[in-house]
């Protein structure tokens, strides 16, 4: 391919509206254009990567016995209405009625899919275990996409779907699934990709993994223990909370508080501090504008995955109103009206005493605050945020530290949840009907493509690893008008294209300078460059993207001297 | 891969509601299920054949310099609005408003995105001519999908967008195009695909080709020369009527004709022939319910897309009501108003005379028409369907036969229309601001897939051509309980996979006569057979699905003797 010829407008100058660097760096080197909010066209450079992941995937699913099936971007909603999600997925759903008046979605994942296409095939346990997946576009109504291709409206993303007759079955092809996993991305060049164990929330599994690139602009928080191999979402990260009594228990006693509306005021007012005292957070269920009221200790927040697990409903922030009988700023446990509302302690105020709190009623707060004594019998869940400096869960020392990462693929143990709500059932070998037990697999495809840019790039373009650069060579002629040097470029140019390197060309007549911006933007890993006065000694630059290797080589060596590298670099996922 | 897990049903009763072979086919193979009216899910063997499509066209696009690039399917409704089809288009574009109550549409084609990716890029003349391709799901909302993968409202398409500063170097890489499409084809195994002109229609261009498939249950009927090689779709055909005025010129003269409606009727009542009448077809125009009276001879039937071009909308046939003036069955040229109504001429009334018409008044007919002297001056334009036996545009003879095809792919000429309307120039090298002319050219993956195993089936199942067909070789292990058997089928098996030849393995303890249905079903090329019988003499049979190579080969000999047969079949495309 001859730069010269390639679509797509490369420039300097960073985007206004790019926040993360991997989204500025792949608009400015023209790998792709807005069409509309949150959705995008890929040009030449970046449909490449895209396919040599999707192929990389592929590769990877195959092993593991995946069949490669496609499922539809339109579906009919009865499908979606078997499973339940047409009612309880939201406007991240998009819906359209078709010509004859049916109503019709676009996938998001294809869980529903997949069992419409095996439910009938898969009817005995002589046809277990089997796998399988898609490649193919998505449609998820995102209220806000941003960051470019980390978080879009419409994705290529492979989904697959296994089928299994015992939890053992699933949790050894789960294990299977998992490093076939950690293989791709390993051959994608971003072998740092940890996995983290996550809430399954609407695929309505149990266990359940994400495949994280940490970076800081990524948008989940992940909390990781510093002692031993804790991973979790923080989404899913329990918190443990050790309090411990001390000291004389006070008795209960309102305090005049006027003016004093938050914990933290309360608790400077009073001096103490705030892990002595309770919280009171209120939200409202989205279905009904129930109000749910969580009280949980000063220094905490709530978890809203975990409150919405508990609930089995979502919810939302409350507006408190009058006739609530509620008043913001001075709730309290004491006296809540338990048959009212929902009320919920966290587990964080277990094992204490002394607290302050609201005395629900305006202008006032209560110190001395002993929940078995003053509320009485309660049932303490965990609700809380996990965090820094926290707790493990697992090796139950202080050594939780919260970082950001990108989710770049996830695994879940689904259960039953779409065989049981579909009726798909086999006959076992008894001759009983059962419900097959799935998992469920997803990488995103241009996501994946944007985070190995964040995680491999500078200041002026990506660093593309050789299994998935766009091309494996740029080769520049940096005089066009001097013969000798343009007859060896070209020579140079058939001879890669002859042994089948993948090599972009760039002769155009312009300044150096701004060829080599364009091959940073564009960032394959090596780079060979062809110039006068080089060749007054008979050679040619060779240079990798990473700066790794710099070396001048005949030119007759050239192609050999490449063809080591990128074999090299392939071989060490490089 | 193994058969026994292999996903999909096969079954021996045809389909009720599978008209053609390839969809009864292919529903009865387990390569396709529905999922709702013209929407398809694939199992593993058809996503392997249309992958394998995929390639051969993405490796002959890439050889013409075609760039790979994605367009989404989903697109804001501004973006059709700019070159006006998202007005133009009726229920046929599937529309829905997204969450932010933006109007989007999904694909059904994507020159608008093609025009917007690239408009701001290709500003100046220096970055002429190029071409973009992608390969990529699309939904079109047909009222009657049909015939399986043939005419469905989902599909997967390549459709690819060239763009040029010159007619003559659109019609340049047209020709280039036009190779490329021919090498497409015969690599699937089609090479008995033919081109034909056609009608543009929507993509509102002027010079186009249609690929067809010729086929008895193709749902375009073609012109085609028998004399010279013309051929093009019925739509497109130009009608030629050659009459001579024989005989004296009668008077015009009104005939009582109770209860006569037809053309047929009044000429067997007069006792003339067809081609001695005049008859009156009519339509209302789409948008205004204007009507529209054409005259044509009788012995011919109107082209409807000629009309629809002629008068730049799209019509239905004529709803007559009593407020009209017109009288159904009674309808003629003389004395009609043409001022209230669009009144046309077809050519094959040039030169006529003594023609039987309506007379315009209930139960009244003329006969001794003369259209000149009794009507007028009148414009003939060529609204007429070309017939079987009628007159070849090119060589004049009498050598028109009527095939039917089934349009596999398609290139078009598209011109400024798109540049134009969506403001997309480039400055020339004298500096003028210029609109560049495009060329379209698509093919329907899934429906190739059809087409072929609609031309190379047999009653048993589809022959797949050895470069798409789902796997190269089955291995039928006719007794997997006999040691030996199942002992040399399995090292087969291994043998075959170390070769990276694509095999399918059938072990599984059934009838042969099962085994061997299931095998035409998936219609691999070749088939190898191992059995205790034949392993008594040390061979194993090899036979290829389409009878040509039955031959039994020593086991040791089997894995090279069918690696020949690939390679030739792979050689010769078939």
């Amino acid at each position: 391919m001859k730069i010269d010829k390639l679509c797509g407008e490369r420039f300097k100058e960073r985007p206004s509206d790019c926040v993360i660097d991997s989204h500025a760096l792949m608009v400015r080197g023209g790998y792709m254009k807005n069409v509309a909010n949150g959705i995008y066209s890929s040009y030449m450079p970046l449909r490449r990567i895209t396919r040599k992941i999707e192929n990389i995937i592929r590769e990877e699913m195959d092993k593991i016995d995946g069949q490669e099936v496609q499922f539809p971007v339109v579906m009919p909603a009865s499908l979606w209405s078997e499973s339940g999600r047409y009612e309880s997925i939201g406007s991240e759903m998009a819906r359209f009625t078709d010509r004859n008046g049916s109503p019709m979605v676009l996938g998001m994942t294809h869980e529903e899919a997949a069992v419409q296409l095996v439910r009938e095939y898969a009817n005995s346990y002589t046809k277990y275990p089997f796998m399988i997946y898609q490649i193919q576009t998505k449609f998820r109504d995102e209220g806000r996409p941003r960051a470019g291709l980390i978080r879009v409206r419409e994705f290529t993303m492979k989904d697959a779907y296994s089928f299994h007759t015992s939890q053992e079955d699933l949790e050894r092809y789960y294990d299977i699934c998992y490093d076939a996993y950690n293989r791709i991305f390993a051959r994608c060049g971003v072998p740092e990709v940890i996995t983290v164990k996550s809430d399954s929330g609407m695929m309505g599994g149990s266990v359940s993994h994400e495949y994280m690139l940490l970076t800081p602009i990524g948008e989940d928080s992940i909390a990781i223990c510093k002692e031993c191999d804790y991973r979790a979402n923080m989404e899913a990260a329990e918190s443990i909370i050790e309090n411990s009594i001390s000291g004389e228990t006070q008795p209960l006693q309102e305090v005049y508080t006027p003016g004093i509306h938050t914990i933290e005021d309360i608790c400077s007012f009073l001096n103490t501090p705030l892990e002595e005292s309770c919280k009171a957070v209120v939200y409202q269920k989205n279905m009904t504008d129930e109000i749910v009221v969580i009280f949980i200790r000063g220094d905490l927040d709530v978890n809203e995955t975990k409150l919405t697990n508990h609930l089995g409903e979502a919810v939302h922030p409350a507006a408190i109103t009058e006739e609530s009988g509620l008043f913001p700023g001075f709730i309290g446990p004491v006296g809540m009206d338990r048959e009212k509302f929902t009320v919920l302690f966290d587990s964080s105020l277990k094992n204490t005493h002394n607290l302050s709190c609201g005395a629900n009623k305006p202008e006032y707060h209560y110190k001395g605050l002993c929940i078995s004594r003053d509320v009485g019998d309660v049932e303490y869940i965990d609700l809380a945020k996990i965090k820094e400096g926290g707790i493990c869960p697992k090796c139950g020392r202080h050594s939780i530290s919260i970082s950001r990462g990108i989710e770049v693929g996830n695994i879940f143990q689904l259960g039953t949840k779409y065989t049981k709500s579909m009726s798909m059932q086999y006959l076992d070998s008894e001759g009983n009907l059962q419900y097959p037990i799935m998992g469920c697999y997803g990488i995103g495809v241009g996501r994946l493509a944007a985070s190995v840019c964040e995680a491999h790039h500078d200041d002026y373009g990506p660093i593309w690893p050789m299994a998935i650069a766009p091309w494996q060579v740029e080769l520049c002629c940096l005089r066009s008008d001097d013969a000798e040097c343009k007859a060896t470029a070209d020579r140079l140019y058939d001879e890669f294209n002859a042994e089948n390197v993948e090599v972009l060309y760039d002769d155009r007549n312009i300044r150096p300078g701004a060829m080599f911006s364009d091959a940073d933007l564009i960032g394959c890993p090596v780079r060979v460059v062809v110039s006068p006065r080089n060749l007054k000694e008979g050679v040619c630059e060779v240079v990798t993207r990473d700066k790794e290797i710099s070396e001048k080589i005949t030119s007759d060596g050239v192609i050999e001297f490449v063809q080591k590298i990128i074999a090299d670099r392939l071989k060490a996922n490089k």
